[in-house]
């Protein structure tokens, strides 16, 4: 993390109260590349704030930068103006899912679904200093189209001064995962019903082009290689 | 809703301070079919609820029936806990997210995605009846793969008294849709960028088999048809 002002990490994350599972705990893991790797294949998470008492979530992209993730947004947006009007930040919760699987047993009580996901609990913070702003804008192109941020016109004074930046750093954070096939009790294996797992993809489709490319631009080699 | 106890209902939702965004007021509904229709074609939620002030965000299966969202889990997870421990209830904030495409505009500014989202607020409460129990128990497997709780065993008495359900009323909701192209800026149509749409495309793999299932049992018609 030289550069980055960031400590050295450990291996692991310290599991607190709030991520360690109430039930199935061998699903549970602290492990800062698991945890990395999980963020790393996303750029939507469901972002959890609070007001007036009541829960609110929102879907939005995020982008991670070593230890911290980064949301942006307009100016005029709920949890990011909350986020500049708070002081000492905005409590939140930023959540990363990705379903691997439809897990089909004998009996519904052991249907479930495989998958992966991120929880960060954490304060959110305003970012405020241009180059940190610059550094999280990027990331956040970067965490949908790797390579992005480096082929599009950055914004504009007009267009930074409408965006705003929150931090959100990776302290207290967990994931947790189911893989596998069927947990059926054993006197439900004679059962006729098919059980199994369905694999769940994520695909991309060929890119469409925008009518109005500059002539000669051509698909990048980095979308080719995303959309193979 | 003949027979379900539940009032006709209108048309749209009626809009709320929470359902009424901050920003891009036109990507959001209030159709009551379109809100059906986004929820229908998921499964996994995004669960928002308070603890201790701080925000939660947890991926959990939900169903539908009617006005009605479902989730359950295990009589020990956190939120049905709180749910069975709360009076009158706990409010809860439950989103749902698809991604349809990457929006790769020639500035960094304008890239988005295409999705479509529903976020519905409100207060969960416990359901003890029994064959309101067994509805929504259904309706959580049916909604990850319809018909399949016709063909699983249910839940015996055991299983039943491990599982907790949860209610949520579709009252206080909102859909939020963006679809289309890029929207760069006139003076940046001629940047040599490429610019457009990836689509992003949710499929399923071949089913993979129990290795124990009963001699004769075949992939059923609605598995079939899901994953053809």
């Amino acid at each position: 993390m030289q550069g980055t002002g960031q400590a050295a990490p450990q291996a692991e994350y310290a599991p607190t109260d709030r991520t360690v599972p109430t039930r199935a705990p061998q699903r549970a893991s602290y492990d800062r590349e698991a945890v990395h790797a999980i963020l790393d294949e996303g750029y939507l998470c469901h972002l959890g704030f609070v007001r007036d008492g009541a829960p609110v979530v929102l879907p939005t992209l995020y982008g991670r930068v070593g230890e911290r993730l980064y949301v942006h947004g307009s100016t005029g947006s709920r949890p990011l103006r909350m986020t500049g009007a708070a002081d000492p930040g905005l409590p939140v919760c930023l959540t990363v899912t990705h379903v691997d699987g439809l897990v089909l047993a004998r009996s519904a009580f052991h249907h479930s679904i495989n998958y992966r996901s991120v929880v960060v609990h954490g304060v959110a913070y305003e970012v405020t200093d241009p180059e940190e702003r610059r550094i999280a804008l990027d990331a956040v192109v970067d965490q949908v189209v790797p390579g992005r941020s480096a082929d599009s016109r950055p914004a504009n004074r007009k267009e930074l001064a409408a965006t705003a930046v929150i931090r959100l750093d990776l302290q207290e954070v967990s994931a947790k995962v189911r893989t596998g096939g069927v947990n059926d009790e054993p006197e439900d294996l004679t059962l006729p019903h098919w059980a199994g797992v369905v694999p769940v993809q994520k695909t991309y489709a060929t890119p469409l082009a925008d009518a109005d490319l500059a002539p000669g631009t051509e698909l990048p080699a980095y979308l080719a290689e995303l959309t193979k």
